[in-house]
């Protein structure tokens, strides 16, 4: 019997809900027109995208205007970093980071030292948490924007985004969150965590590729990335990927209307998994936060073998998970994230990052925790690193 | 009777080929992983990539290894100005484009301006032509990117890029053209075009929203736009639109397959068009070359009336047309293409793009034909201007 694929991969990317699959669906077909022109043909397309943008900022509780629709998460952090430090260029020029951030904070953060800003990376505890104080004692008369994702990609790490904002309002600082591994996943106020920005993006929520958006506050200024066209209020030019907005707005929708019920299920299996791993593998460590962690997250380190060994081994029972972002190189190299949290690197290679999502099931949960204690036990008698 | 709806609009967007929805469709639903991750899920969706660049490579001549995709045709284009641009910062400082070029091209140009380039545009003959020798004249030493678009997007004409290379060929003159109105609708022959880079997109040639590409020859420098993951070999983070790539592949490999029917099918449309609009109508002009246009581009002027009151009027009977490039602005503004071209502002004023394509048909010709002429005879005698 073929063995039933099991994907703990949602952190990358997640299944299409066929819901929102169903409000692409006549974007695809019959309402192709390009939403700026000015015919009937743009009607349906223009008003997908204004449905979706209602839907996009209900999730987060922002308003409908404060949302612009991009290409994909990294354009959305991209976008944030350029455009906000552009707009305010003839300030100050120091931008206060984390050293955990995703690759698409901390590239365009070393383009933007290249143009003469002070960027200061700042470091997390053993949890992977920014200590908002560490963040007050980095704020000096020069200092424009804090940039502090939400969720961590990779350990889950939730961040105390509120209390970061306290310490920058009132003192004429710009604050982006990176919420791509956040919003549709736990709940998200934007008013309660007090950011200027917001990135988040379809895939991470049951909805397309191809579709993100910047939360950008009523008032704030921000150049555009991407120049052009008039689109999205001049704000992001090219033409809207329509098909891909609507399945947004309609994942939006749904992320927030199933929120609760999601978090239940899934911390359920991420509890079960957790717990088995822990009571069946020696030698290991949960990374990430023990209790501010989305719900999907089992982020574990076994020590003396290599994660991308591991990866192939579940590959062959048919369960697919990750060693890192899949955005970072596939060379050996551990990721930036768990060094910065202070694990050995010897630890750190050997970390498989399982992550949940709402089609997956405790009876795969279960598959997993059968195969993973072999798997686990074959490669350490390969290790040279490892004595029984 | 309901009227049956006539879509002139191709040069804004294309109806999806089903084909090409075909082609898209796993991608949206089974094959949904992301192609950067280590396990089985990445399989097809790496494939699909790699497929499509095959495709879309072919379609231009050029080798797979060339061909970077893209969330847009802006995207395109601001990534080859910034890219080659930022890329070549130590060398000089000018750039020599034309007063006609898309405001993808445009605007990122009058950007690259504040930050110290000097930027040239050159003027266009009555057809909507550059004139190779007046690129010639404007090199000067410090001359580092010339950007000339391929076919022009509101009337058309087609510029003599290898004229225009045959000059740069051997000076260390990098050479961008934007072709996003020609690829997939006349032949494009990349090494007889002898361009550097070359933009091209799904949504023109019966593909979807939200992919295009960037061609850039083997060996030119240029730098990320989008910067994060690896994914495009470093040149485009975010992770890859799957769906929207494979339908942008199997897009250009029809478009190829299609070329010389679709000309020859398109043009007698367009022909007859033109004829039946001169033969019925009086004191208009068919902007554009008269022979180096795209088979689908009928661009009108007619004289003492605005081209947004035609459009309204068309829009009632069920035709679908613009009255210039659906990414500018909708104030009545006359395009920056028709002035360039030197056309008086109350004739630029009243324009009309009929952008026929592949789905039209002669009896959609046939019924414009009818309702245009009283539909101009009315504006005409409502118009202060006129006088019979």
């Amino acid at each position: 019997m073929a063995k039933e694929k099991i994907f703990f991969d949602n952190a990358s990317t997640t299944r299409i809900d066929p819901e929102v699959l169903k409000e692409m669906d006549p974007y695809l077909k019959q309402h192709y027109g390009n939403p700026s022109s000015l015919h009937d043909y743009s009607d349906k397309p223009k008003k997908a995208i204004e449905k979706a943008r209602k839907q996009a900022s209900d999730l987060i509780s922002a308003n409908k205007e404060e949302i612009y629709f991009t290409s994909c998460g990294t354009e959305s952090n991209n976008f944030a970093l350029w455009g906000l430090a552009r707009a305010n260029k003839d300030r100050e020029n120091h931008i206060i980071s984390s050293a955990i951030e995703h690759v698409s904070i901390l590239n365009p953060l070393k383009e933007l030292k290249k143009e003469c800003w002070k960027v200061s990376l700042l470091p997390v505890d053993e949890y992977g948490l920014v200590n908002p104080e560490d963040v007050k004692k980095e704020i000096t008369k020069d200092t424009v924007l804090i940039s502090i994702m939400h969720a961590n990609n990779e350990v889950g790490t939730i961040q105390k985004i509120k209390e970061i904002s306290d310490i920058t309002r009132g003192k004429n600082i710009l604050f982006h969150s990176d919420g791509i591994a956040a919003a549709g996943i736990i709940p998200v106020d934007i008013a309660k965590l007090g950011v200027d920005s917001y990135s988040f993006s379809a895939q991470q929520m049951y909805g397309p590729k191809g579709a993100a958006a910047l939360y950008v506050k009523k008032g704030i200024k921000i150049k555009p990335l991407l120049l052009g066209g008039i689109q999205e209020k001049g704000r992001r030019a090219g033409t809207e990927n329509v098909p891909a907005i609507a399945g947004f707005g309609k994942a939006c929708e749904i992320a927030g209307k199933e929120m609760d019920r999601n978090i239940k299920y899934i911390s359920k299996m991420q509890q079960s998994l957790i717990k088995g791993i822990k009571s069946e593998i020696k030698n290991i460590k949960l990374n990430g936060h023990p209790t501010e962690r989305p719900p999907g997250n089992v982020h574990i380190s076994f020590e003396f073998i290599e994660g991308e060994s591991i990866l192939l081994m579940l590959n062959i029972e048919g369960i697919a998970a990750a060693s890192g972002s899949s955005c970072a190189s596939h060379a050996l190299k551990s990721s930036h994230v768990l060094l910065a949290m202070g694990l050995a690197p010897t630890m750190a290679q050997g970390s498989i990052l399982f992550s949940l999502g709402k089609y997956n099931t405790q009876k795969e949960v279960d598959r997993t925790l059968e195969v993973l204690p072999p798997i686990i036990g074959r490669l350490r008698k390969m290790s040279p690193l490892y004595k029984e």
